[in-house]
């Protein structure tokens, strides 16, 4: 199979290469290296089987010329990162909706008609059922990124109704593991590398937070992929429970030995748009017969381990 | 008060602005001509509370030097044409999401922090339940209209969460009445108009459809706005009935004295990503005191009798 992965650089996106080359099959990786990591990809370069394109997926004309003979689209590029939505108010709008449309309109052009895509639990808002279920009530947004994502999500379902495509959407909890670049873990451990007696938290630290090891997430994936024969395939991905910030951050502090003088922030957010509780209901992706293998304590071990033994990438994305 | 209304040529916007003019407002109206007509406007014209800016809703900087000094904006610019989705994939993407995202942009440049939009039940998809209610299970879109309008939503959402503004968004049944220029009622008269003997109907005539006369309309909308104090309002607006396009197609013949023979086309649907059936549950707007003033019989004869005398809009929008 000739599967196409927007974002092949990045945190996921390379990780899913890895796998995806490993099982045998050709990969065209796609990404403009804004935040992906050439490093990430070292494994995949050395395959005959992977073609990388450092391209836009806001360029339209570079996307579809780079996608002739594929089968099988993971759109992963995104802007990822929630918390400065409301300083760059378009950024989520272009790199999320638009650039989703811009892979939907190469694929037609093409013919490629089945995608998965990440998506996001942020798209629950401030969920009124908790844990939150794929058929959740109709939520409203709390985030521009949140938003964005949404957005793609029903230009995917429109493109199957109308296209004959066949849509598989990922609404993530946040992913951690090797290769992990932004979020709580890396902001702590970055801050305890320099100042190891202290640690700056946004919010209360009782912020409730859901954590799904990278590994589990890819697993999960190819699991839906294989099972799942609806037009529209919707599933959460995560864990059956969740941390708070303040566990977290012990876990962190005892792995690495460390007892340092924490200043909470104040508040129930750490900023604008932060839900303080994403905790999705699993029991769909459950059905298929998977289920995670780290739980969150060990993937957040597991993820100081990688930062430990690659500090480079705490350089790379300062 | 001064209101800003996007769209205000076509057939709900105009209405709008009439209504807000004879209430003493100012209004400043927006609008491309795309659709939109300049007779709508003629009452509008004499005002002097009235001033027209012709621009479109893509061009950012005209649309925020217009929009100084208002407090309120009605944003009802839209492609309004869900036929045509899969023929223009883009287009729906541009003047429904994009053009909202500058709206909302225009709207921070100048501080003004509410906001109403027209969105649709053609968000629902294909709903679970019905009556559907605002809260409804997380909808699959069927339409690249409903995604655009879905998209919309999100995006004003957002804004109200990050920028402290406040949305009504309001999702339409179809709505009809005195200036109405679409749509299946628009459709049956033109073609009784050229050959008062046969007719020709998209799909089997057994589509269930909702309609809602633009008056009760406005007036729902009205209520809304002067009643509902949250951050993000949202709500269903219809009549509590519905009624197959057979039922439409004799009441206008009724009306008009005729007796076509009639083809239907065939299949459960008039085209791709048609919906079946949209009835929405209106608990919500009649909880604040709203309901219609018309039936659903009321509003297509009423609309059959404006296009009756106002022949030449079959002629602009041919």
């Amino acid at each position: 199979m000739h599967y196409f992965v927007t974002g092949c650089a990045g945190f996921i996106g390379s990780s899913l290469v890895d796998r995806l080359l490993q099982a045998g099959h050709q990969v065209t990786g796609y990404d403009n290296f804004s935040t992906g990591q050439t490093r990430f990809l070292s494994t995949a370069q050395n395959s005959p089987q992977f073609t990388l394109v450092d391209g836009d997926v806001l360029d339209l004309d570079t996307l579809t010329s780079s996608m002739a003979g594929v089968e099988f689209v993971f759109h992963l590029a995104a802007n990822a990162d929630v918390r400065f939505g409301t300083q760059h108010p378009r950024r989520d709008l272009e790199q999320n909706t638009i650039a989703t449309h811009n892979v939907l309109e190469a694929m037609r052009a093409h013919g490629v008609r089945r995608i998965a895509f990440s998506s996001t639990g942020s798209i629950y808002g401030e969920a009124e059922i908790i844990p939150t279920p794929e058929n959740a009530p109709f939520p409203i947004q709390t985030s521009l990124y949140g938003a964005s994502k949404l957005a793609a999500e029903g230009l995917i379902e429109a493109y199957c109704e109308g296209f004959g495509f066949q849509g598989f959407i990922f609404r993530f909890v946040s992913i951690l593991g090797e290769r992990y670049t932004h979020g709580h873990v890396f902001d702590f451990y970055k801050q305890l590398l320099d100042h190891p007696d202290h640690l700056t938290v946004l919010g209360d630290g009782q912020q409730r937070k859901s954590y799904l090891y990278i590994q589990d997430c890819l697993e999960a994936i190819f699991v839906t992929i294989e099972k799942s024969t609806d037009k529209v395939n919707r599933y959460n991905l995560g864990t059956n429970e969740y941390c708070q910030v303040k566990n977290s951050i012990g876990w962190i502090c005892d792995y690495l030995g460390l007892n340092p003088e924490i200043q909470f922030q104040g508040g129930e957010r750490g900023w604008i748009g932060d839900n303080p509780f994403i905790f999705l209901d699993t029991a769909k992706i459950r059905g298929l017969g998977w289920q995670p293998k780290l739980t969150i304590q060990q993937g957040i071990v597991q993820t100081v381990k990688y930062l430990q033994a690659n500090q480079w990438v705490l350089e790379a994305r300062a």
